[in-house]
């Protein structure tokens, strides 16, 4: 019977770890610059402190780290230099790492500390994610957004306030906080150190920089080491949870909104209702990820950057940072759908016009800094592996040739919709780029852009991830449409009050 | 001692089958033919064989099922034929059920498969769901679409694709992708094999049917078997979890829209808060499902189609897959909100215009197509059943009264704007019905759409489910109200351009 | 060994009584007449009756709970009445409490029972809250929206039918059942009893109070006894869980349509990508809430309403149920960000010109009806008590900047909005203030209304939750820039028809 006893316990305590230990081992030792930290930010912080605790980097040392099999572990450096390898991965680790590169670095109870972590600390165990996500159009959304004119200057028109005198709008340049509060909140801040402040604290009197640009967790964030990026965008701190990453809420943060809604159409596909319905029984710290045993139906991370593997332990797809080399097709946020451009910097494409545009304002590609077919159909490949987990071939061709003619049909509402401001511009019912004007602030213009950065960009997402819901009456195919009658009329009335000989 | 640790252990071990065992029971026999197709598929799509796993198919039989006491029973067919009784219903069970009738089957291995498992094929078991579903609106969703000239149009207007020369629009019809993409992703598609083509597989060269409309999982698809539905639409591959059918965001799939936007009303309602922020202790898979006890606040199944009994046993409502009877009134999709149609085939009503609509233009009921008032009587008693496991009749009576009154005044609304669309035809500012032309393309006809398909509707529904926040402003009588001026505008604008005398 | 077992299995009986116990003690005494209530109701309301089961108040008497320390109390009274003392909090103890102030109150087997259990009743354990209550804004809903000339005017133009004839549109007053269908919901009805009505039930005849205005549970309802508000507005009958009060899906219920879109914007937050991530690990139910160790994100209540202790158990905010008094600004709802209003009842309140606004139309505050900088500091430094938990003072401050400039330049984009619509008004396009018309019911008006009571309101929440993504495109600002224009082109249009003879 001892033995009968002794086996059943064995077995509840397999419930009990299962239940209450995530990280079975004892914590790992933490080191003197991160004890000092805690002895006053336990206290002063207690949220982030105990996140942190929750981390995997409170919890495993790099060096047992380095010990798990390849397809297990999540640093990807072979190496960690010898001062971080044997102790927890704390508060001072990270934010007095690489201080001489740090011009936020400031002396605080002895140490050189800086606030804002960057892409190129993390690199120090995560090389390989930092360098592949210096190949993503995200680590240079504050460029791409703040120093390609027309964008800039589709941004100035968000965000600079309109005054009305004498029957009149005119508009000013949006001020530094409203960009901060806009558009750089998701595409990142310039971080700069403009001077030092004293506080008293509940320690007495002590400095601290002060940054412009701060608060800011943007994936293009200029940082005062000269880096770009913050991995917190995604990793959020300072639990650094991985199933946060992969839970779809995450990217929703910057992709829900009309322009980018991506997440809105995951809500309403067949795999956003399996995760809503079912997640609760999956497992979204498990690296590698394994289709069928950890989870059943896709999130964001799963299609777009997770490791892969399925119930044989073969690997379907590599984790990746880059984020589109899974993509054949870059489907938002410009005015045509057109294959994804070769450099993250997109301010170095020029089209006929000269426009920093990957397509001309009538469609035709700008091809020299595009991918080509051959690239185009390697990340059609490698997406494609990712649905075969669960789909047949037929059903998988099936979803491509859709998606393809929509790229293209919505191309051609597109296009519709920039003969009938062209038009506007030519006779005179509008001022545009002949005139030197902004392409962005006037209403019919304004109507153009909700033409292709909502309706045509929320037909393709939802083609793409098959939420089809939002991309008929929610935000998209009814819109193109209505829009395109909607800009007609308005130049009807505009032509025909300028010319009295006119209807 | 030993009695006391015994009866501990006895105790825990319950825990461990609580945690551990949906399925107590061992995994029935896998039949031949099924374990050759896991024999590959296990590796070549391990995500639906591990959802089938946890499926209630793969973990009881047929015979099994039948022993249940009847209220607990999900299967309808009190004999289930031989071959299929004593195994689990795997791979193999559904697709290569009735062969004969499937043009999608083909030979596979040795095995006549079909790709698309049918309303017929799931019959078999469940016999009685099968025929409610016939009379369901939602099975006959291809062609009471495609096949009424009306609704046929309004989809044409959507997703046709339209071009700009010399100062006019012009609107092709829409391609056969682009509606696969559209309308038909939720109402289904017309499945039909349209060859046979040869791929290279890991398993050498293989043949597979080509199917024109694949994939689709629409609720009204005509399939190669020529059944009409498709069961998967809710009854998610390849778990068939009935959890997830009960959750609403199976619903949302189609009904999220401002078309339809039932699942963003029952987000604001107090129902769905209490689901929102309680559902994790409720019980999703019980059958019957008791009130109470199972949960405490209802889904979108709970009112609509579940099996519910109070907490003595007694049944409260019987399951229910036709769906609209425990509804007296359709409230959407239509230009007017009235009595169900008596038939799921709605193309055969005729008003007197001649328009396949269950409501003159002016919204008079086309009354003989229409459910009588004692009909509505019984269906509003089915439903209020439901509500009273709850609520007083006090409530209830007070809920109705307000639901009746909004309709009325939604149609209200809805014949205004209507006025005002027929006085723009009659005066010649837009063209519409007798100029032969359509009723949807133009820019005061689509307002007119979204005056009865996105506002009255909506405004409908947030007071059917108590979701008022919706119907306010969120997409609801704010609209009805703003719509109507701007039609007076467009109207007043095109006729003053109409007369030569003014400017 | 035999000690080895017996520690294991201490520990194994830990994770039994986690699991299965959150209320360990046993269910206190019910009171004989709420037995009598229950014989009946366990049956025919099975829902309610098992939510009640669930609930603290089936759980531990008032005796118990006030021998808790101070800090873990959720009963505010430091003496309850005699007869409550002893029993679980149930159905009778609330529907028959102060049944001398209930007009509602009506002989029901023997007892004098009240359907709606207002404040005044809840006062009695609770009377901290039902005072703190008294002083919310919300308290004072009803008579804020219905007694307010400019607000009434407002919801009747949302509400009110529209006609049309001889080429005008009329609009009638809105029906007593549409109002509360619509604003009443949220606002909260005035509930009056109506007439006793005999129904036929499974007891036999019996007699009910008819009431108007019922059901609802809006925040400012005016009870028959004469309080106003109803508690059940965010603790859900019946069960009156704390967990769903501080989930953000209550706030939801009225704080998500475009006028006030809080939930919208915290889903789209850092906060809400934690919380929706991470809050199955969280405790809902302590009391007081600890940051860190029960929540590592705020919800709603965090911020606005909890009881806050950090790590040490300090106490870094007292609940309360005034809800604003950490709030320096009212950014919603008013024509302009403002000071809060020093009275909830803001009837009181009259501009230069006479209206019931805390502004001018052109955004001057009416100070002395509003709380003064002093006040706004006090408000201001409690709520970034909470913030500081988790964030540094850098952060907070720059924070505090950003929105502080959001506020001024959506100011100034609505007065840009409001200069255009008065000399619509002037010049006659329109007809306003000075023509005693409804500054609501033309397009026009209604556009500008959307400046300010959607997307200004809404950018101000983005910036004020850090939730920019709703704020820039989903309906901030690209939606005030573009209204302008249109608003423009509107008046344009209007002006050229009038041209020859009018101004």
């Amino acid at each position: 019977m001892k033995n009968w006893i002794g086996s059943t316990l064995f077995v509840l305590s397999g419930i009990f770890l299962t239940i209450h230990s995530t990280h079975a081992q004892t914590p790992p030792k933490i080191s003197e610059q991160t004890e000092a930290c805690l002895a006053c930010h336990s206290t002063l912080h207690p949220g982030i402190v105990s996140e942190w605790k929750k981390s995997r980097h409170a919890n495993i040392t790099p060096a047992e780290a380095l010990k798990k099999p390849k397809l297990q572990r999540r640093i990807s450096n072979e190496k960690i230099p010898d001062p971080f390898v044997s102790t927890a991965v704390g508060c001072a680790e990270c934010h007095t790492m690489n201080a001489g590169q740090h011009k936020d670095s400031f002396e605080h109870n002895g140490y050189k500390v800086h606030i804002v972590v960057t892409p190129s600390d993390c690199s120090t165990c995560h090389p390989v994610e930092g360098q592949q996500y210096g190949k993503n159009l995200m680590s240079h959304a504050y460029g791409n957004l703040m120093n390609n004119p027309v964008y800039r200057s589709l941004a100035d028109t968000v965000n600079g306030i309109q005054s009305f005198e004498n029957m009149k709008t005119a508009q000013k340049p949006p001020d530094p906080e409203t960009k901060l509060d806009s558009c750089l909140y998701c595409h990142g801040s310039d971080l700069k150190v403009k001077g030092i402040k004293t506080r008293k604290t509940s320690m007495g009197e002590m400095d601290f920089p002060m940054l412009s640009g701060w608060p800011n967790q943007g994936v293009g964030r200029l940082n005062p080491d000269g880096s770009k990026g913050s991995c917190t965008a995604c990793h959020t701190r300072h639990q650094f949870s991985i199933e946060m990453a992969r839970k779809p809420y995450t990217c929703s943060e910057c992709h829900k909104g009309p322009d980018v809604p991506a997440y809105k159409v995951y809500e309403v596909s067949k795999h956003g209702n399996i995760y809503s319905a079912l997640n609760k029984g999956w497992n979204f710290n498990a690296v590698p990820w394994s289709i069928g045993k950890d989870l059943t139906a896709p999130t964001c991370a799963t299609c777009h950057v997770s490791l892969i593997i399925n119930g044989s332990g073969d690997v379907i797809v590599e984790r990746t940072h880059q984020m589109n080399d899974r993509s054949s097709w870059r489907l938002f946020g410009l005015i045509y759908a057109h294959a994804h451009p070769k450099s993250p910097d997109t301010t170095i494409i020029k089209n006929k016009a000269g426009l920093s545009l990957p397509t001309e304002l009538t469609g035709e590609p700008v091809s020299q800094y595009l991918i080509d077919s051959k690239e185009q159909e390697k990340r059609r490949l490698a997406m494609q592996k990712v649905c075969l987990s669960c789909h047949s071939q037929g059903w998988v061709d099936g979803q491509w040739v859709r998606l393809e003619n929509t790229l293209k049909t919505t191309n051609e509402m597109t296009l519709t919709a920039t003969k009938i401001l062209l038009t506007a511009w030519e006779k005179g019912a509008a001022k545009g780029l002949a005139q030197k004007d902004s392409l962005f602030n006037e209403a019919i213009e304004k109507k153009w852009v909700e033409q292709w950065l909502f309706f045509a960009n929320s037909t393709r997402f939802a083609s793409a991830m098959m939420g089809a819901d939002y991309g008929v009456f929610a935000n998209g195919r009814w819109y193109m449409s209505k829009n395109i009658q909607e800009m007609m009329d308005w130049l009807e009335f505009k032509l025909q009050k300028g010319s009295p000989g006119r209807k």
